[in-house]
């Protein structure tokens, strides 16, 4: 049990309970929430960023690393989409030392932990994590902005560490199975990207005269359709309660044309409702 | 032609240029936005408030008043629902005395002031206006939020006074006529209003790992649901430029289950779109 009382200046503040070095924090995707969560997390650790992809830029919140120093980090933290968790899964379970700690930051919870689980030896710890927030909603900071996280095969002190962390960050940690986060997740983030993607295929404009109501919904737009068109997709194909939740959708708009059509048949009378 | 300086202190600051006495502004309609409008006003008029239902209530920006005393105004704001309209304009026709200034404050514009210019007098002048907020969206005050002017029956004195006082109140004026303010609403307030109600036919709850996202998607379920469901109603039934907005939501609605659909069956591979 690796367990002491370390001060690692400028790195580390506070008691350092699991890691006897200054804790190497892999992260491994270099996307547009990679490079963001690899910067915010520099802010406090030892931040290593490991791109598949060779385009891959220097920041000064992490240093870019290869798949072998990926490799040699304490913590690896998986930045990639939700279909690609497979495949990177298969590489890592060949390759990680034992005692690594694998975190994801997948936006459904259910299908990625199944997968670490089933795929990664033994030896190696899962925490699931889920980051509600990115690059656009964090632009003020991340203060407030919640984080799911989800032990999966992980000790308790493990997961305390990473909760007390988080919460040290500013960050609003909520302990939930993947079951619970699917279900609130599809109702919550979901349908934010579902009607967020349907706005993207109107062509909306900006307006002098546009309420504040209809800006909000421009935000909706701009917010979602900034991230990546595979996320949206992953949102939608891998969480389980979305199928659900776009029925419900599509039902509620089928209603409310009904209503008009009703209303315009026969007057704009609100008792037909 | 009435046109001196006049200061009358607490009531109206700067040039009068219409009204030789202190202006009285009559607010026709004390529902949930005629109540606002009126309190409003009053902070820089003598408003009169007249309700046809008994049950208005007193308050200290305004004064209550009787059909006859409304009549006696030098300027009439009708804040009655678009529906409603030709049958108040009707029955204002038998009993306003010349130069009364009418002007009507709907969601929509084409129509309204089609029924007024046709309905009203010749001696009756007529501005179209649309307060693009309402008590929910000026929650922090009006500064800066957009209001529509549309001259229809009026001098251009009369429109440049309002047009200085809007301005003068911190509001963003656009002039426009009818048909430009029907085509751009309805993709701005109409979609907004729209996407709300479809939003409020679910039973989306805050959460308390909500994202920014679903949070402003919440904000505007909760705006657009606290106005009058005739509101919207009458928003999607007179404006004509709606039908189409509607119909292109709904193809984007579809487009994008199509896409799911496709990505599920091959797998979420994001070329197909």
């Amino acid at each position: 049990m690796r367990s002491r009382e370390i001060e690692i200046p400028g790195i580390v503040k506070g008691v350092q309970t699991f890691y006897d070095a200054p804790m190497r924090v892999g992260v491994y995707g270099l996307g547009r929430f990679g490079r963001f969560w690899a910067e915010t997390l520099g802010t406090r650790f030892e931040v290593y960023g490991y791109s598949r992809t060779p385009k891959a830029i220097a920041s000064r919140h992490f240093t870019l690393t290869t798949y072998e120093g990926l490799l040699s980090c304490d913590v690896i933290i998986l930045c990639v989409s939700i279909s690609a968790v497979e495949e990177v899964a298969r590489s890592l379970a060949r390759d990680l030392s034992p005692s690594t700690l694998v975190m994801d930051t997948c936006s459904v919870k259910t299908y990625p932990l199944e997968v670490l689980s089933r795929t990664l030896p033994d030896g190696i710890d899962i925490l699931g994590t889920h980051p509600m927030f990115g690059p656009d909603s964090a632009r003020e900071g991340i203060a407030g902005l919640p984080i799911v996280l989800t032990p999966c095969r992980v000790t308790e002190e493990v997961s305390s560490f990473w909760e007390e962390t988080f919460r040290e960050m500013g960050l609003s940690v909520h302990r939930m199975t993947a079951e619970e986060h699917d279900r609130e997740a599809a109702y919550t983030q979901g349908i934010t990207h579902f009607v967020g993607r349907v706005l993207g295929e109107l062509h909306l404009e900006d307006s002098p005269i546009a309420t504040v109501g209809y800006r909000k919904l421009l935000e909706i737009r701009e917010q979602t359709c900034n991230d990546p068109w595979q996320l949206f997709l992953d949102l939608q194909h891998y969480n389980p309660y979305t199928r659900r939740m776009r029925e419900d959708l599509a039902q509620a708009f089928t209603r409310i044309l009904a209503v008009l059509d009703r209303t315009l048949d026969g007057g704009a009378d609100p008792s037909v409702r």
